[in-house]
């Protein structure tokens, strides 16, 4: 923002350059349906992670019910402890238009009548060849003074409002609505307007608990300068390592974080297996493209769960051939040719009958490698020596195979992800070796 | 609670008594990685269903940074607002104990070394064969005057505080020891103390907005008793409607949420698939149990996604033999017998070609019944006249068989996740048909 029309918005720029630095925002859902539990309120971590990532710190985050008086009570707390309030939800075709009433009530502004807004509803309506409805109408009314932020994926457009040098920002709940309206209208408003940095890096691990991790890296954390930060966020047989630093000289805070990253990795070796936004599936079609491998596989207590996580790699159909969910005994020795002496000799779930999936998966399909997986995932079906979260994998090509022994827990879908997850590292780390 | 052992005890029952019918509950998360959006806020929408379904009414919710300052202040707000606080996080063995020592001097007491909960403890180290840290050792301090609620998940105990009428809980964030110590400890004494019923009945519906839905509804809803509520929870292809009756007379209540539950079940006809906690997949198992019947099925562009659906459903082994994850084109010549002129005449996203893997899929798999799916996920690979979002299905025995086009959307991943919903659905019907 260089121009200054207005004495209005002047004012507020000035605010805001004096406050760089520690920019302080509030979050605040309204709705009783996350209140209630129907629904979980995913845009708060959307938002949260966005704001944290410009150098905005998000102090604290409010969920309150859709009725004129939480709301607006609400705002008053969120305004007294942040610089912004980011407010979501309230404000669909089929709500009370709460939001709207209450910030109004709240600013003491009337409503009007914005035509830009209706043109813009009948245009998709007329599209879409379908009526608009009153409720549609309704969307269009607005508080006096608002800047309207343009929703490109919905009816309900994005509203901001200047109070008191501090700014409200009310969006629609819909979560992509209100992700298009941030990365195109409010994210690039406000990194125009903060000046600090925070400059990021992740590292992806897996195989080893956080505990572990934090003891191995206490050396090397003891000696960050204080401006550098790192964060542990663990998930199913997983950590996310990300470490953070904020400041005003990038150059620095670049080489600050890549100087320290190179510390960790060194030191955690290869338990990491990306960076960033990466995931193992992300990691394999790399690997695949890089050396023209194709895949195949046989899941039998995964059940086609790994089959999807490759498959929802866009373009994974030029390394990914398919695969078979060989779930019944049947199925293994019909499909994938494991010779029944050794289902009844070893059982379905043991290292010889994964290896002889693999061979199966590899001449049924003709691909380059293969990974399969045979376990008892439970709740039933485990025996003394075998027992409930006994999960065998195996991957390999023709001349080579190596297996893994995991033992799981009792908790079905906890058990099927941990599976997925090893076995989709044993698979990368088998093709890295290619 | 029938008996009375101390003064402080009584005091509390009587109060709660008092406030029956309207008791108000506030949730408050501590941890920044809420904050700033390593992680989504599950807890907090599964303490709001929980609770609601008891009569406990969740006020507001808030989520605040790991400083004491925070949590204290966070603290005086949730009690100024509601009866009961549930607080989540802040516990683990690797964080600082900054809810413990924040509750202790909001509360005014000191803390204190609790043998029991390090008996514990060690116990189960011992077990795993590992040993303490001194982070353990810290997670047996506890404030003066809490009431332990045991942990049958992991190491740190939830507590319970009385002040002045009012009740502090405090659990860990790990949702499924919060979980525990909920289900165990905490939902059990509560609802012996709330007098207020809640009858709620859960209506699935599949293929149908809410808004439609809405629509069809609107006679019905404006007949609604004041203590009958209608809720919308719309997901990807699928709404559900909770109807909630409140009140005192359960017999009453239940009676009315049968009678309006039935004109609505009336009204939307076949779009309804289910009621409760049920899933596709789950009618689809129990409807191959009624009717004996095995299943198999043949995936292009879900990957293994429907057949994960199936295999997450506890015994599914009974009924379901298995699945290919025919990805590639030669996967669907080679294992389906897909014919190859089928595929060059129509492609490989056909009525034809998908039939076709329904008749192979019965075939290699000697199933009853078989479902496929055969379509252009996104983001690339769309024609003029298939675009991206383009997706057959098929659902058949060898006689008989189904299809339906589906024209999705441009996401990847929705279009995956839409495709199996609408599959699961053919298949359900068809089944239903038998």
């Amino acid at each position: 923002m260089t121009s200054c029309l207005s004495g209005k918005v002047c004012f507020y720029e000035v605010v805001l350059r004096s406050n760089k630095l520690k920019m302080l925002a509030a979050i605040l859902t309204v709705g009783d349906e996350i209140l209630i539990g129907q629904v979980v309120d995913t845009n708060s971590a959307w938002l949260g992670q966005h704001l944290s990532e410009i150098g905005v710190t998000v102090k604290k985050s409010w969920s309150v019910a859709d009725t004129h008086e939480d709301i607006t009570l609400g705002l008053k707390q969120a305004l007294a402890e942040a610089d912004i309030v980011f407010m979501t939800g309230g404000l669909g075709p089929t709500k009370d238009d709460m939001t709207k009433k209450a910030i109004a009530d709240f600013l003491g502004v009337e409503m009007f009548f914005h035509q830009d807004t209706y043109d813009r509803i009948k245009r998709i309506f007329d599209r879409m060849g379908r009526a608009m409805s009153a409720a549609h109408d309704d969307q269009c009314l607005m508080p006096v003074g608002t800047q309207i932020l343009t929703n490109s994926m919905g009816t309900a457009p994005g509203m901001l409002f200047r109070n008191e040098g501090k700014m409200i920002i009310s969006m629609p709940g819909v979560p992509y609505e209100m992700k298009a309206i941030m990365t195109e209208e409010v994210l690039p408003m406000l990194v125009a307007q903060v000046d600090t940095t925070i400059v990021h890096k992740t590292i992806l691990t897996t195989g080893v608990g956080e505990t572990t991790i934090e003891n191995e890296l206490s050396d090397i954390i003891s000696t960050f300068p204080s401006f550098l930060k790192i964060a542990y966020l663990p998930s199913l047989a997983q950590v996310r390592l990300r470490l953070s630093a904020t400041g005003t000289d990038k150059l620095l805070l670049n080489n600050t974080v890549e100087a320290f990253a190179n510390q960790i990795i060194e030191k955690l070796g290869e338990i990491i297996y990306g960076y960033g936004d990466s995931s193992l599936e992300k990691e394999i079609a790399l690997l695949c493209h890089e050396k023209k491998i194709n895949l195949g596989m046989a899941e039998s207590c995964t059940g086609g769960h790994i089959a999807s996580k490759i498959v929802s790699i866009p373009g994974s159909s030029a390394f990914f051939s398919g695969g078979f969910v060989s779930y019944s005994y049947e199925s293994k020795v019909n499909l994938l040719h494991v010779n029944p002496a050794t289902l009844t000799t070893y059982g379905a779930v043991s290292e010889e009958t994964v290896k002889e999936m693999v061979d199966g998966t590899i001449d049924a399909l003709k691909v380059d490698v293969a990974l399969s997986v045979s376990g008892i995932a439970g709740p039933d079906g485990g025996t003394p020596d075998k027992p409930v979260g006994t999960i065998w994998i195996c991957v390999g090509n023709k001349e080579n195979k190596v297996t893994y022994l995991l033992k799981a827990g009792k908790d079905r879908s906890k058990n099927i992800e941990i599976a997925s997850i090893y076995a989709l590292n044993l698979l990368r780390k088998f093709i890295l070796a290619q």
